[in-house]
């Protein structure tokens, strides 16, 4: 296995108030817990800045438009898009998702057309293309998993046809951190003529991400699992795709001129965006960009990579421990034990103030493959350390005594 | 006229943290400033209780489960629904209404069917709809307005007919205030086995709303007009109607089942939000409708009523302003300058820390109708009071001065 080297602790602790002392919080791929500096800017924007957006006339709206749209090109600059017109502001992932699939894909896929998926997709990167399949008769093709549970690009390889239009994957699995050779994918892709869309929600937190380096077509993530606020989120989407696509939700905001007798559209993003956007979602977002950043999504991305490798080596010495994923992985730990439910796991740990997660995961096709109602995860963020691995790992001591 | 007897000052100005002393903030109609509770609500769920819902087994996600789901309920009885389980949250009243066009409408509309809107409608109450009516074939009637500027119901009784089968209706105009007899409106639809809808967006800031006492099938509002978050509003519909739609985002939490030979969804309200909620926010709405209902909501609409007639007693001695509306309404007065153009009156208005909206107000047909291309709008909340009325009207002589 890979040994990392492991890195000095990244000493965040004490900027995230929700966490009490002697909490291992182990669900950030769930949603990250909150930094002060977001949590500021959120209560600043609420108690001295608030106004509404785009529309007003006097300074303290026009000022708060220019900081919504600061977040906007803030955005831009975190994932390498070539412009602010690029980003446009969703709730979070999933949204950003369903947008691709009911205004790109609805208008330009034909019957007979195919999506290409994979196994470890989360729910979010399955079910809006199945219902939009549904309706225009297209098929859904499945992408296998190596032996050691990553996507197979070897297979994804042999199994594209030129009638794949679009290629939807995660860029790290939430389940099993396993990181997406981003850049072979989308040539596959675009080999044939494929659209790429990565689901970024778990690597945008844990590495250092730049669309048009992964060359790919659309990205979305969520702000919630980045330290942001709830409520927020992006699509990222080339130029040239967001321009060919039609409106989305009809409202205020995405108009040129609306009349009975036909109404006429705004470009993006503010095409896709309808109605009083979540202006403070956007300024939290903002505040935590800044915050990942200057710590650097590298340190992160090798901080988390150390806990991964700690947490994988103290489990393996527990006989009745089984581990799912890759050996090398973004920030996320998923494992069983045997005759264990993992229900009872977290229920057990979460005596012993070690808060996991245990169940499907919103990925169900995935447990399947593994042949496994549920597993145990255990995932890191920026705040934990050592200790969170060494608490996790008594826990699950305790466990097998319970259960022995 | 009506005189309305003034009422005694509600006194809240000292919980909006965001007014700064001599600030006219007239502008509550497009979004409310935000009292203290409710910004502590928000804080609070980010320093201290912060953990996703719906997935953990650990004690702090069950809390926020909890919390969320008191939010649902908090809401439902502020309406009158008779079950949380008819309560979606949406990011705010435009997304209510793009999910009824997209989940309902679309599929229980067949060509020729007929959707009844008025002239007075918000953007987010026709864009959805032309949409929508575009795709499946539906044409779109417009009810007109009476002299006075409220929606014609003598008109709409006219000329409604059986295949109309849906009539969407802002509650309260965002331009005038004017206020819809609701019961009467839902009457004349379900008499030829219409629907109703109804915009409550400047409706619930302003009086008391009881859905199932409006005899209403569909109620959106949002929550950043009801003194509460960015990013969060509320669908309501008749627990019979949500059934029947079928889901409108795909993604986790809104399924029951997901294999990729075949997904099965959750019943209502969870069929309709995908991915991780604006919990927050949802936190949030319930701080927000704690504090209007402490105050009353009747005490809201008599104090508005008041401040209404305050406006427009003084605006009808200036020889140049014309008013619109009618004369009673709910908290907002619209209004022009002979000669001078509405941007430049908020422009005024704004170096006299008076803060209004100018604008076509997301009304385009409106406007038309009024024969304006736009008009100064200033709308009231609950911390404002006579002296922010005689700044307005001090600022509008200065402007009579400056263009006379």
């Amino acid at each position: 296995m890979t040994v990392l080297t492991a890195t000095r602790p990244l000493d965040t602790l004490a900027d995230f108030p929700a966490i009490p002392d002697g909490w291992a919080y182990l669900d950030t791929a769930a949603t990250a817990q909150k930094p002060r500096p977001v949590i500021d800017a959120i209560t600043r924007a609420y108690d001295t800045t608030y106004a509404t957006v785009h529309r007003g006339v006097y300074a303290r709206s026009a000022d708060m438009t220019i900081a919504y749209e600061a977040a906007r090109e803030r955005v831009a600059g975190f994932i390498g898009a070539a412009s602010a017109s690029e980003i446009v502001f969703v709730r979070g992932a999933t949204e950003g998702i369903n947008l691709v699939a009911q205004a790109w894909a609805a208008n330009q896929l034909k019957p007979g057309d195919r999506i290409l998926l994979s196994t470890l997709e989360h729910h979010s990167n399955i079910v809006p293309w199945q219902l939009i399949a549904e309706k225009i008769g297209v098929a859904i093709d499945v992408v296998p998993l190596t032996d050691d549970h990553r996507i197979d690009l070897d297979a994804m390889a042999a199994m594209i046809r030129p009638d794949h239009r679009l290629v939807a994957l995660a860029h790290v699995s939430n389940v099993l951190g396993s990181v997406l050779d981003a850049r072979r994918a989308a040539g596959i892709a675009h080999a044939v003529g494929a659209k790429l869309l990565l689901d970024g929600c778990q690597a945008v937190p844990r590495m250092a991400v730049d669309v048009r380096d992964l060359d790919c077509d659309f990205y979305v993530f969520s702000g919630h699992k980045l330290y942001g606020p709830t409520g927020i989120g992006v699509l990222w989407a080339r130029a040239d795709l967001l321009e060919a696509m039609p409106p989305w939700h009809g409202g205020g905001a995405m108009i040129d001129r609306v009349s009975f007798a036909g109404t006429t559209y705004a470009p993006p993003p503010a095409r896709f965006e309808a109605g009083t956007p979540h202006i403070v979602g956007a300024l939290g977002l903002h505040a935590a960009i800044d915050y990942v950043e200057a710590i650097g999504l590298d340190a992160i991305h090798a901080h988390e990579a150390a806990l991964v490798a700690r947490t994988r080596d103290a489990l393996s010495q527990i006989n009745s421990v089984r581990l799912f994923g890759p050996e090398t992985s973004a920030g996320i730990v998923s494992f069983a034990v045997e005759g264990v439910h993992p229900h009872d796991i977290g229920t057990i740990l979460d005596e012993s103030q070690v808060a996991i997660r245990a169940g499907h995961h919103c990925a169900q096709p995935l447990m399947e493959a593994l042949g496994v109602p549920a597993t145990a995860r255990a995932s890191f963020g920026v705040y934990n350390g050592a200790a969170d691995v060494d608490a996790l790992v008594r826990g699950i001591e305790r466990v097998t005594r319970i259960f022995g």
